[in-house]
């Protein structure tokens, strides 16, 4: 018998309460009873991304809503900045690219966060860029870019927008959508929302509307306008994934149980005790700057293979981790810390990454990550 | 955010798939459908049981199983020998008195096992004693008593039952119905059988059998031999609780497709590490004699109030566990180790249990019992 444990960054494990609400009987979307679901969601949203502004809820990976990010806003021929820090900045300069834009790339050596100075020269140097585009938490290397000073920074150019992916990032850390100029933010279902994957989610600023009127649309189903003008009709354009939304209602209602300022403690604090713990077992971390609260990558130490550590995680004691992606692949292991994990997850953790590298025959000392995190995490 | 943790002994943890099949719709227990199911389930628990004869499926308690094991064996006035080393050894006096039978009790200092030479002594003293009635496994004190050795004293006595108290044992430690001379095991849904509590289980040997022929049977809706009758055209006399037996006919799959051997191989690897934690942590176990793999009653230390433990664990850390009854309470906690637990359920336990000793002010090393943990339950 070997329990199973989700500790990979998405899917990320479920709530009980939410696989229950999902389970209910299928309700019709163009209903009544579905009408106030929706509405409560819609609210929900907008308190969840701290915005003013409509949140358009898609039925897609977070991809698509990225590439909604990409195909509403710029038009072929038009310039995009793509932060690019790993594979998902990455992913943003593949999608720009496939619209036909004219894609400058900021190449952030992984494992590093972008320094602003350098988008605000770019764009002092091109104000006729579009769009910036970058990721608030980049999944691949851990590591955070700081979008709150890049807010600030594409703030003072008229013609840009900022379009941060917080896929990784929304709801695990503070994200000031309106107040920070963040013009289009997206996020996932299945990372701190603790849903199972299938639904994007999508804020747009004034000021990006503005731009997207300015485009040519080549956008169908990832439609913005269209889903803006059925929102305001408490509807969807396409049929919506219902018993998502349904747990997202769920989901929303234990969020505001708990606040968001302790939703945002909580998810710190089962981070830091994280980080904190694999270095008192003698490992390091891989971000050099401002680690992502949402995943953790762990350096493999000297001589270990990263993918094996990752695949004895899950073959030999059934916690499913993250390896690491191309260049990373084998020097790290991901741990993610996001969403419905308590402090005795992050315990497992420790005490099975513990027990993988001693039977990798690595010297670690059974019990010293663990006793930190235990310290760290010590209720008053 | 509070994950809640069940390592009490019992209701334990139930497995996600249980749960999903006691889901299901309902089925009628007298319709087609319900047949194979119910077939399924008698066969299974007979292979759980080590034995050749049906095993009555009663929905109650556990309990309702131990009032039917006294009340279709003894008539008022029959003699009763009962071993009483904790709360559910004076059970059975209780039971034994309230159906009017003149009982003996062999009291066993709590933390003991009886010996079962003593027994032996007074059914050689009076052998007119109809049964002995004992515990595999003492929930209270967390011991188990050796009905292997019993079974063979009684298979001596010709006029003498051996009634064994397995709630908290079957299906965690091997107990050789057959082969044991085990006249009448009960136990419950659940602990070891992974379900929520609602169903007993009883099996009755041919000796027992014949004893119940002869006794004044007093019994209505525990009425063995009735439900004998029905099961032998796979019924049960009255209402069966539909969904647990579907709950139970997924436990059975689980359990076969582990192996009765494997079971208890594991359940006494975890019970071994949550006590050689709790020791290498500095603690004490309160049981002097055969530990129970069920249930560890772990000593508070000197100066700390065991209610205290069990109260922090549930409040601070979502840790349901128990305190200790009676002449105990304050002076044990108890961790159940029994059912769907892997080892990162004795690492929380323990780590938990280190926390909280260090909040109530008691010197300890955090990490120090979990590093012990760790090593016994490396995987290969």
């Amino acid at each position: 018998m070997l329990k199973r444990y989700l500790l990979a960054p998405g899917p990320t494990p479920v709530p009980p309460e939410v696989l229950l609400a999902m389970a209910r009987p299928m309700v019709h979307h163009r209903a009544p009873e579905f009408d106030p679901i929706f509405q409560e969601v819609r609210e929900g949203l907008k308190w969840l991304y701290q915005t003013r502004n409509d949140v358009l809820i898609l039925a897609s990976s977070g991809t698509g809503g990225m590439e909604g990010a990409v195909s509403n806003f710029l038009s072929p021929g038009d310039k995009a900045l793509v932060v690019n820090g790993g594979k998902f900045g990455e992913r943003w300069g593949k999608l720009c690219k496939t619209f036909g834009a004219q894609v400058t790339e900021l190449k952030v050596e992984w494992g590093r966060s972008v320094d602003p100075q350098q988008v605000a020269e770019a764009l002092k140097k091109d104000p006729a860029i579009k769009a910036v585009y970058v990721q608030a938490s980049e999944t691949s290397t851990g590591v955070s870019h700081d979008v709150k000073a890049l807010g600030q920074i594409v703030k003072g150019c008229p013609e840009t927008i900022l379009v941060v992916d917080a896929i990784t990032a929304l709801g695990v850390f503070d994200l000031k959508t309106d107040d920070w100029g963040l013009d289009v933010v997206i996020t996932g279902s299945q990372k701190a929302l603790m849903l199972p994957p299938g639904l994007a989610f999508v804020s747009v600023s004034d000021k990006a509307w503005q731009s997207a009127d300015k485009a040519k649309n080549t956008a169908f189903y990832f439609n913005f306008k269209r889903e803006r003008e059925n929102q305001t009709k408490n509807q969807t354009a396409y049929t919506p994934a219902v018993s998502m939304i349904i747990g997202l209602q769920e989901v929303i209602k234990m969020m505001k149980a708990e606040g968001l300022d302790q939703v945002f403690a909580r998810q710190t604090q089962m981070a830091h005790a994280l980080r904190e713990g694999a270095k008192a077992a003698g490992l390091t971390i891989f971000a050099k700057d401002m680690p992502s609260d949402a995943v953790t990558a762990i350096n493999a130490p000297e001589g270990v293979d990263g993918q094996a550590i990752y695949k004895s995680l899950r073959v030999k004691y059934g916690i499913t981790a993250a390896g690491g992606q191309d260049q990373l692949k084998g020097k790290v292991f991901r741990i993610s810390t996001m969403g419905y994990l308590d402090r005795f997850d992050i315990i497992t953790a420790l005490a099975a990454m513990e027990m993988v590298l001693k039977g990798l025959g690595h010297p670690i000392t059974l019990g010293s990550g663990v006793a930190r995190a235990q310290a760290l995490l010590m209720a008053e």
